[in-house]
């Protein structure tokens, strides 16, 4: 292993290989930029360029760093290994909950700023140590979005406010910020940021010792035109509720005294682009929505009702097996939604949507679900970043989320691929990331070096230094998938689980209410879960509310 | 009393003094207008001009109508006439919904046009009989809102959704168009309405045979430069949305680094302009939201937060005896709200409130709740009735609600001001305005007459036929005060009970558990019940949600 020597004045021993660094005292890298070193700190990197040469025991060294984070646990230890960390992260918010941190307003901390408040910076705040950082959370939306329930409440299945979490009550120690991050300065490690409060254009700077990035990826119309005019989306709580408004709006509008019998048909034909877990979802609560409650205030109408899927692939829910997305496509079938594979959108005008074979399909409400795209600061990053020009739209980072080319910088979530092969877009990638990086900021890690070059599959590990004297290296992060569910509606879903043996395939009603159980267990809070529990018996008991505001 | 033929072919059967007319027959008056037959009809009202000759046994007839229907009801015979009229309405509403009525596509019933969706308008389609009227309800919002918890819903106590009920819930066998309606053809009986469904600019014309006005208030701004521009008002729910999303706002505003603490004390500065019910109880629940949540997530900021109570009288609750006034007024003291009296504002800027004596109150949220205004449709149908030039802002009606001046045309609530002392503007008169006049259409009076003048203080009365022989005349419309209610903050509330002997004055925390009582027991449903329960629930147990949508 090679060294990289940090300049820090007195307050650091040098030895060879590492720089062991007296406790809690700020010192400068080489660059002459403050590097966190509240605890001691081993910084183990190889170097930038140009590539040193290399002794027997350094190549060796480096071999071993090369194959121990590549080396991945197996299925079970890596279960055995999350429990482990959260009885860890459960201390730390023990601690933070019934021994608060006292506000010391001299005390200088080093500045951890995150960027957004989705699944991967809302896994990373409940977790983090705010005793030993100055947390700063720089995000428009001033909450956690429960998103895989998003689809439940465009129909009113579930409540807005009951799958969100308020930023300041998942950790009231952390500092929020209720503006977008518009740029970021990598020299000075200056996040620059404009108030999202209408009516206020102001903009001001955020010093970081470290930055996390975590903006999540926007809708991907593919440049398809007529999408971004005409189409609904569901990525944020507005959508939702601008479709739940839309949804309505169509029935009032096609039971006007003067509509033709062609227009009803199509003002009440629902198309969803993407068959993908979202578009599905999307379409199963739809058809649940129409039967259920519009049936009964409508009836004349109903008639005249359809409900489109379209997929450019030739199959829906391609995440599941095969035989599960038969299962789904038949229960489709069964509740009337027609289900159109091999379907790509070209245009889409306020009327109708144009498919590539020339098909021309009337509609009166679509949802765009295709799949997703990049942010505009992720877009702004990439290009100022020489080393992500093989991007493709999400930064590269390493194994331990260090975004590749920049220092002190961090992505995770739907905005970072990593190297080799980038994991899929989804909550469950982003919770554990969250996760995984308040680990090793509490765990005294040091992230502060420079960040490595790729040499092939192997990049320089994140390490600390043991009170026996040895390096030890931080574990890669590793991705535990436990299975994938889907609500396909008819109050039926598909479960996948994964055992570390085989797969468990499931379908069904019961399916249902494991799914339920699932989405009960994972909400973030026990807020959460008591009002998303009554929002299932409110809508049995009473029904969708059809209030249109 | 004299007599008015309507020419109706062979179905009706003319007597001296009455028009007896068969069963369920369509007939048309001396203009050619349809008049409902629906069942057997007494047509008994004053002519218009030229008075004709009285003869001695006409003219005893007429004023024994002109003092019948002045005499009023005692207290007990008004509460017992409500129970045994609420026993009228359980029967039609249980007929209703175990016996729904068939939908006849041929049948030609009278129709009935409501515009307006609020108390007034939705007490008269819960108590309407379907079965006889074709009722269309139109109005741009398709639900009806419990607006004195308005101020609640504002900083999140209850949720919008548990305030409202949908009018296709209310009552399934109405017919509802989301529209507003712009003009009324009194001439050919025709409500032009406008589609209220954006991106939607369709017109159309609902014919009816009886219409009833029932638009509620605008805001009334005074003309005070500014308010329209800055100022939040509680009327609707988007108004409490975006004061509920305002309100933290200013918190995340002043939370910003480079914010002066000038700047920041000014932010935090909320001001309610009017001393009325809905200011003092949004001035009651803003401090119950700050003292209660806010403070504990911005504790650095709570040190500069102030609340003042505008009002241009000499006190608060002025419906209220002095004595609770006082009490009011202590309560607000101790909660550290600022009120400050006699104050007349006269102009609004961003960032600042002038008052008449020159004073300029810097402020970071401003509420308006000085008063009602008249509503576009309103101003138009007073300046296009020319009965009504006396009229100030408000609908001149008679006793039975007819609008003075046209035919077939009832108005209610709000917008309706009752000869020859107007009603308070109150949700407890609209409401029993309406299920007033539903009964009036129900019980076959006729309701087609042209619209006498009035003569002194005596009207023409509405008036049916009995099997008996002799003409009843309808009760004029009477208003059964069954007292006030206000929350003043900290879990107190003020009472003032009418028991037709004397009033019983109240106020405290036991006063606010019969508050509370009050409000569950008046919520149109026993979902609103469940659901603003649960609510409270909700509120005590995990706060309030400031999650920012």
């Amino acid at each position: 292993m090679s060294c990289f020597v940090v300049s820090c004045g007195g307050f650091c021993i040098h030895r060879r290989n590492q720089v062991f660094l007296e406790k809690n005292k700020i010192c400068r890298n080489k660059q002459g930029r403050r590097v966190d070193l509240s605890r001691n700190l081993l910084v183990a990197v190889l170097p930038k360029t140009p590539t040193p040469q290399k002794d027997p025991v350094q190549e060796k060294e480096t071999k071993k760093d090369k194959e121990t984070p590549v080396q991945e646990d197996s299925f079970f230890s890596l279960v055995l290994s999350r429990v482990v960390d959260t009885i860890d992260d459960a201390i730390v918010h023990f601690n933070r909950s019934f021994f608060p941190p006292k506000i010391e307003p001299d005390a200088r901390k080093p500045v951890l700023a995150v960027l957004g408040t989705g699944w991967a910076a809302h896994s990373l705040i409940k977790v983090i140590d705010t005793v030993r950082y100055d947390v700063k959370v720089i995000s428009p939306r001033n909450y956690f979005l429960f998103t895989p329930m998003l689809p439940s409440t465009a129909v009113g299945t579930v409540e807005f406010r009951s799958i969100v979490e308020t930023f300041r009550t998942a950790n009231p120690f952390v500092d929020y910020l209720e503006a977008f991050c518009v740029d970021v300065d990598f020299e000075k490690q200056m996040a620059i940021c404009e108030c999202n409060i209408p009516g206020e254009k102001r903009r001001f700077q955020v010093y970081y010792d470290y930055l996390v990035v975590a903006v999540g990826a926007a809708t991907n119309t593919f440049g398809t035109p007529g999408v971004q005019e005409h189409c609904y989306f569901l990525k944020e709580i507005s959508d939702a509720r601008g479709l739940r408004r839309a949804i309505v709006e169509r029935f009032e509008l096609a039971s006007f005294p003067d509509i033709s019998q062609e227009e009803k048909y199509r003002l009440l034909t629902f198309v969803v682009v993407g068959g993908g877990p979202t578009g599905c979802e999307f379409a199963a609560e739809l058809h649940d929505f129409l039967v259920q409650d519009l049936k009964k205030y409508y009836p004349k109408l109903f008639g005249d009702v359809q409900v489109l899927l379209l997929q450019s692939g030739d199959s829906i829910l391609t995440q599941f097996d095969r035989t599960l997305q038969d299962k789904a496509l038949e229960n489709f079938r069964q509740s009337n939604i027609q289900v159109i594979t091999k379907a790509r959108v070209t245009e889409v005008t306020s009327t109708h949507i144009r498919l590539k074979d020339g098909t021309e399909i009337p509609y009166g409400l679509a949802v765009w679900a295709a799949g997703n795209g990049t942010q505009p600061l992720t877009k702004l990053m990439l290009s100022k970043i020489p080393e992500q020009k093989e991007a493709r739209g999400r930064l590269l980072v390493d194994k331990w989320l260090r975004v590749k080319g920049v220092s002190n910088v961090f992505a995770m979530g739907d905005c970072a691929a990593m190297e080799p092969v980038p994991l899929p877009a989804t909550a469950q990638v982003a919770g554990q990331q969250g996760a995984y990086l308040a680990r090793l900021f509490n765990r005294d890690y040091c992230l502060s070096c420079p960040v490595p070059e790729s040499e092939g599959n192997s990049v320089a590990p994140l390490a600390r230094w043991r009170p026996g004297g040895s390096p030890e290296i931080a574990k890669p992060f590793q991705f535990l998938s436990l299975g994938i569910l889907a609500y396909i509606g008819r109050e039926r879903a598909m479960a996948q689980i994964e055992t570390g043996v085989e797969k468990i395939k499931m379908a069904g009603v019961l399916t249902y209410l494991l799914w339920q159980s699932v989405y009960i267990t994972k909400q973030v809070s026990f807020r959460n879960r008591v009002l998303v529990l009554f929002d299932w018996f409110k809508t049995r008991v009473f029904g969708r509310d059809m209030s249109q505001f």
